[in-house]
């Protein structure tokens, strides 16, 4: 039998998976950056389950190639997604360590 | 020996192909659908030789599935852009034909 | 605290939101569909925690559009995936349910 | 008016677009690559008025993160493809040039 704060994890770990490589690849500059935050952001903000979501995205590793632009990379992510199963809520992180880009579950509650 | 209009055209198309798949599976709302074109008509701009990026949506396929939202897809784009390579542009459009999102060059012209 | 049954529900809802949104709008027909299988899962296993994973994709959905070819949707998929974190593993599915592509957590169990 | 040889330039510079964003971002290792470079032709060939598609990913590039394997990356791409409208037919490629994934018009040719 599944548990709603499994279910909650779940539903986060989904989200991270997906937001991830829907939009790595994207080109983007630090000029662009928050136009592509809020599209993610908004475009999370639908899937059902999630009752907060924010993006973040590392201008500083947004180095300009040859042409002046940069693409999305999964170093540059740090998203924080809260998702509520009935009364149960979680919250994931992806973000950098080290080289990585990590997903991790920082914890759930109950109300 | 390539022209400046060959270039233009090639640059067009590199443009739509990219964007089309950067973007199809996209959640997507009505409701979202503005801040989407913004996001991809900004990372197109970015791009070498683009003059002029439009992108509309269709909301009116943006049928809701069971939790009230769609994913972006091929047949929901209407894009124009325009690219410059030195005297030449071209216009290219990606839109629905059909059942087919085609992708076609519709003209250039010298300065 | 977070204990591995948690983990490992985590990690594989990870994969599946992942793999969905890396493929989806991918050519593909009949014709090739077990290569793209093929490579999903040779993609999906090279991640931690994956045990086992299973790709199907049904090729009823590839209605050839006037090219001659479909892309791949999210309702074609029919995925199966095994985590492990250390004792625990847990079972996952990515299947159509009706018109939405739901993922799902079968079930987790310790050694 | 649009020559074949331009129409053959436009098909050309589509695909390869479109395979960049597509596949960008896929889990990937040396051991892998070969199904992935497989799976890349077989989804490019189905497009149309692609004639030949040549896919190679540079195991070189594939550093193993900390947990054993890489994701493809727009720098690991060379590809070549030749595309034909009528009696036109032309070459592109998407290769390394320096720290850019370069999109390039090789040349075109008639019967």
């Amino acid at each position: 039998m599944t548990s709603d704060r499994e279910l909650a994890i779940f539903e986060a770990a989904i989200k991270l998976g997906a937001l991830y490589h829907q939009w790595v690849g994207t080109p983007v500059s630090p000029g662009t950056a928050a136009s592509i935050e809020q599209a993610i952001e908004k475009s999370v903000i639908l899937q059902p389950y999630v009752e907060k979501i924010r993006v973040k995205l590392d201008r500083g590793q947004m180095t300009p190639n040859a042409f002046g632009y940069s693409e999305l990379q999964g170093l540059m992510f740090d998203v924080e997604i809260t998702t509520r199963v009935r009364a149960a809520t979680c919250l994931a992180r992806l973000h950098r360590s080290g080289e990585y880009p990590l997903m991790e579950l920082v914890g759930c509650q109950e109300d």
